[in-house]
């Protein structure tokens, strides 16, 4: 397989990701820094042959080859290794792709027990004698790069030809509807070369043929007679095609997707047939944003953002549960050191970081992950912990982007935020959980510059120490036993005494409020009609876990029928960027003060699908990678609901009537929790019914 | 004209040119981290135009186009410019070679009053508005890309013609001897496509007929018939070519150079032929190292060598006054943070690093220069600073390479070595000074994220105060009122009583040794014959620079005439990376355990021109870009002696006799030293001679 320097393909890609967004025909690159592989890395190994054996050699880049310390002629392509104990060492340098090295052989492969550094720092001593100090790390592989054909650099999304369903002329061009939200490459047939043709593009009827103000648009030059493939993908669901030359014969698409694991992916199904069409609709809108990366929307940034990736990530638990695209977008969001801003340039997007890597960690068991990022966790928590106050507080730095959400009330962002604190506090604590866990797990040959035990436990005592007083801190400075409610902010000194359910939701989730403080916050924050809104589904994720958590599962459900149900009802295909009930007609498509600014397919729309599995099917791992695992299913109104949930180790399968539970499990460690009951559930090949009869409701 | 982000563009080519060593036909990458340029950089100015001006606009790499803010369609390579004042950006994208941007109109050009990003940090704030917290600075010009064709990204070396003196068949091949050192591409003239043919390079006519060890080859499979040009340039005086198909009818070659300015280039000629000679060797060693950067030597390594190049850099003060390529050369060598090792991994190369910079404002009077630098020397001496012992020392770390010089004799590199602490007493000295300059001279309209002058101010009172406390630590351990001398280090908390001259000649040349001491160690350690003797061209440099500061003059002339008119006794056409007087025939090829080891072209074998046009001329800048300067002839044991010494402002010209100097400036501030009398010298179109007669001696 191909092997490369860990988290280099990522940023390489995610440059072309994330540059690839358009503005009316503009790029559009984002405004942090914009990192890039090692273009000289070297690989190595040691080989242990009974025999000799000639290997093969393909590189991504110019290299050199050294057997046992002795360069060879220029760059062989395949060598000789005699038997016997040999040291394999290899150079690639590429400035444009990352290097990348695929050897194979009868005994000898590249994979993850090669070595990889960007510097190997040899030096000679004073009897002159050289050295290398160079710190090594495990090579990377790829799933996708496992034959020699499979080039990191060729790495593609998979498409499929797709029709409108109509098409009508209008205004002098045709307007093709491809039925639902889309994305791919438009395929224009039947033209002559040279003719010029316009494509706009709308997620609505009124974007596409509002050839001034759509958001997205290309003019093209055909390149040659007959079928043209539009260079870039772009979303649609309309696209109004203009020909200044010779009429075009037809237009059709190619639907671009990242594949997926249909036999351990999600489901959900129950009795109401509304709840089915959101979680239908939330698939769709998730396999549309799940791409080389998990992106925020597919018109609009088509960039990766932390705080909608951390989302994408806990939905993509409960759905297809692709950990490569997790890894890769956790690689790219981080870039390199040295760090100069926040993730995203915004604060709250870097604490959402650091969780996503001990969710991960919690979802598959990966610990070679963790240990990989770790020293890119610890950089940036050294940025971070730059920027505190005297009292340990992530104030906001004049150039710190505060996010929290996009809200329509006047909420102030500046001093310190109690939202944020909680955010720091639990990635301080994610850090020292990391740190005990990689201080717990060390493997027996490190390679030569790696953290050691004493490193890890040094540091799981200092981010402990630091998130107990950052803790206390917060609840000193923001809880306030008056207002039953953590207060928003504190600004010069002044603690305000506005309320938001943003520090208090996160309380509750990181489990920072302990249940007398749960208590008063729902009632006094998230069902109190007096504390603002939250419109966007982004923030609406955690509100409903938080009433979730709190036991609110009838709530939950009304709110997510009336909320995505309000906007299927407004024609939504996919989920939206942002959705205000009382909104009419063309007012939802307007944001940011453009008429089409709304990204009208937006991975944090798709939140029933965590919410569903998570806290109604309520299945979740309780150690990592599920080796032990809850079930706590919650019917709410329901009178049935089935579904699948995949884990490392294949799918759950549930389906839950008053009476009975059904389920079938790839895997032990099951706690089926009915009522105050627990029913141990084993590995079942079939599925296995109990009954509810004598569990306490 | 074309720029760039400062830096990148000398990193990127750096990469390319210290990748292009080969060992016997692999490549042969540094072991060091090589960074890279950044792949989106942005660039922008503002323009008050009084009539509506239509721009050309061309990019290295993907882009956009902003004018006022709004983003236009696509990549327009012209825009008409309405009249006002107005914004433009531009972003561009480009993975492999550095994004660059040539825009030109009647009033509007790209220059260094643009300003660069890596990083625009645009972030939108509680009331909706966006902000950019981005550090902007001055966009780097080159005045090698002054026109569009000029792309940077094309950049190459000059070259010209040349034929071997003399050819003859030799072991069924032809054996070219091109009558001395050079470097170029061979063309193998009359070949037939497909022809297999071996190429086999020598510094010597021994190693280009050892084809088993020499040390750099190419086998070649000729692709047309015809003239066939090697890809690669190599260093040789003489080459072996082997034919395995059809003869060929002749072997030249293309010379390849930098050119330089040779109105503005120094000589020396005086009344000993020997050093005549010396001098031509010596220019045509360093001409031949003048490359893209300054390199060790053009066999090998061909590398940019921080100690090695702070020698070419003062030899170019007297040879060539390349100021671009002394800039080049310090900037990718620095490369970019974050820092992980030092310079080259030598702790001595940081050291000389700094100290590189202050000598370049001094001949040059660039503070733009230092001014874009500046950053990086302060994160390189963060660095630094970072892993020094309790009393301030830099102590050699585990993973430190502590050079100093190639020595023949078992000598201590462990512990706390004085001649490291002088070296960075001296770095803490320049990082004080340059902090200072920067403090004083801040521009009226500093770009956002600049440094202020309250940040330079602090700086240079913090590295003033660690130099003063580093110069005393030093003096307090290292020096002996009983052996007169700097003790050589200490290791284990003991102070060895070995005395080399390392620490001692730069105690005397950065001025820390006051007129006793500096007395003292003449004759306890330069003049000692009991102290071990230097043998490496590298550090006679700063041995006979020690010795002419305390007057050895006459020493000095005798040293240089027998060590480099030993060398060629030997047959130098240039000089040699060491030279061990006693060594007989072919021991003088021999270096690093290699029959051809030792490489016959070395930059830091040039001295005598820096020796000579320094300390015999006696011309140096006295004010920063020689806006006062002083001329000190020492006329030795010489009849005669003239020369030009190159300045920003042009050559000086100096013709010297036992009885009259004679002395031509373009500017004014000179000041000649004739024994204690100072005459003042203004700017003189014509000769002026100055009698001797009644100066003292």
């Amino acid at each position: 397989m191909w092997i490369t320097y860990p988290g280099d393909f990522e940023i390489w890609l995610g440059n072309a990701f994330n540059n690839r967004r358009t503005e009316r025909g503009a790029m559009f690159p984002p405004f942090w820094k914009q990192d890039t592989h090692y273009v000289t890395v070297e690989f190595s190994t040691v080989v242990r042959l009974t025999h000799p054996e000639t290997i093969r050699i393909t590189a991504e880049g110019r290299y050199n080859f050294m057997l046992d310390g002795k360069l060879q002629y220029g760059e062989p392509s395949t060598f000789l290794i005699p038997d016997g104990e040999h040291r394999i060492n290899i150079k690639i340098w590429n400035q444009t792709t990352p290097p990348a090295l695929f050897i194979t052989g009868d005994t000898i492969h590249t994979d993850s027990t090669w070595l990889a550094t960007y510097e190997d720092k040899i030096w000679i001593d004073e009897n002159g004698v050289a050295h290398g100090s160079g710190i090594y790390v495990p090579a990377a592989v790829h799933p996708a790069f496992q034959t020699i054909e499979q080039r990191p650099s060729l790495f593609r999304l998979s498409t499929s030809p797709m029709r409108p369903v109509s098409v009508e002329k209008e205004d002098g061009g045709i307007l093709c509807d491809f039925g639902k939200e889309t994305m791919g490459y438009v395929i224009l047939h039947g033209g002559r070369k040279g003719d010029n043709i316009d494509i706009f593009y709308g997620e609505s009827r009124e974007e596409a043929t509002d050839h001034d103000r759509c958001e997205t648009l290309d003019r093209i030059t055909v390149s040659a007679d007959g079928d043209y493939i539009v260079p870039d993908s772009k979303a649609f669901r309309f696209v109004h095609v203009i020909t200044h030359g010779s009429p075009l014969s037809d237009v059709t698409a190619l639907y671009e997707f990242l594949p997926f694991d249909t036999e351990n992916s999600g489901s959900f199904e129950c009795s109401d047939p509304l709840l089915n069409k959101i979680w239908d609709i939330s698939a769709y809108t998730l396999d549309l944003t799940t791409r080389e990366f998990f992106m925020d929307g597919i018109k609009r940034d088509r960039w990766t953002w932390s705080g909608d990736a951390i989302q994408s990530y806990l939905m993509n638990y409960y759905l297809r549960f692709s950990s490569d695209t997790v890894k890769r977008t956790i690689r790219q969001l981080r870039g390199k050191d040295p760090v100069t801003a926040h993730v995203n340039t915004i604060m709250d997007y870097t604490f959402y970081w650091f969780n996503s890597v001990l969710d991960y960690y919690t979802f598959t068991n990966d610990i070679a992950f963790v240990r990989e990022i770790y020293p890119r966790m610890r950089s940036l928590m050294d940025y971070v912990l730059g920027r505190t106050d005297t009292r340990g507080f992530a104030d906001g730095r004049p150039d710190d982007w505060i996010f929290v959400d996009w809200v329509d009330f006047p909420m102030p962002k500046r001093g310190v935020m109690a939202f944020e604190q909680i955010l720091f506090a639990k990635s301080l604590q994610t850090m020292a959980e990391c740190a005990q866990l990689l201080a717990d797990n060390q493997p027996i040959n490190l390679p030569q510059g790696s953290l050691t035990t004493d490193d890890y436990t040094a540091d799981a005592r200092h981010y402990s120490s630091l998130f107990s007083s950052l803790r206390q801190q917060t609840d000193n400075v923001f809880w306030s036993d008056e207002q039953h409610a953590y207060l928003h902010h504190e600004e010069k000194g002044e603690v305000s005494q506005i309320i938001t359910k943003f520090p208090n939701m996160f309380a509750v989730i990181y489990g920072f409020a302990d249940a007398q403080r749960k208590e008063e916050i729902l009632h006094s924050v998230m069902l109190n009609p007096a504390v603002e809104p939250i419109t966007t589904p982004y923030m609406r994720f955690y509100e409903l876990e938080a009433l979730c958590i709190m036991q609110q599962h009838d709530l939950v459900l009304q709110e997510m029928k009336d909320y995505w149900g309000g906007m299927i009802n407004e024609g939504a295909t996919s989920f939206w960027e942002k959705y205000i009930p009382g909104e009419q007609g063309t007012e939802h498509l307007q944001m940011y003060g453009r008429p089409y600014g709304k990204s009208l397919c937006h991975a944090w729309g798709a939140s029933p699908l965590y919410i569903l599995g998570r806290y109604f099917l309520g299945i979740r791992p309780l150690k990592p990678g599920y080796e032990e695992w809850e079930c706590r299913p919650h019917l709410s109104t329901l009178s049935y609901m089935k579904g699948s949930v995949p884990t490392p180790h294949g799918p759950i399968h549930l389906s839950v009537t008053p009476d009975t539970v059904t389920i079938q499990s790839p895997i032990k460690g099951g706690k089926l929790y009915l009522g105050d009951k627990c029913i141990l559930i084993d590995r079942t090949d079939e599925p296995v019914t109990i009954q509810k009869s004598g569990c306490s409701k």
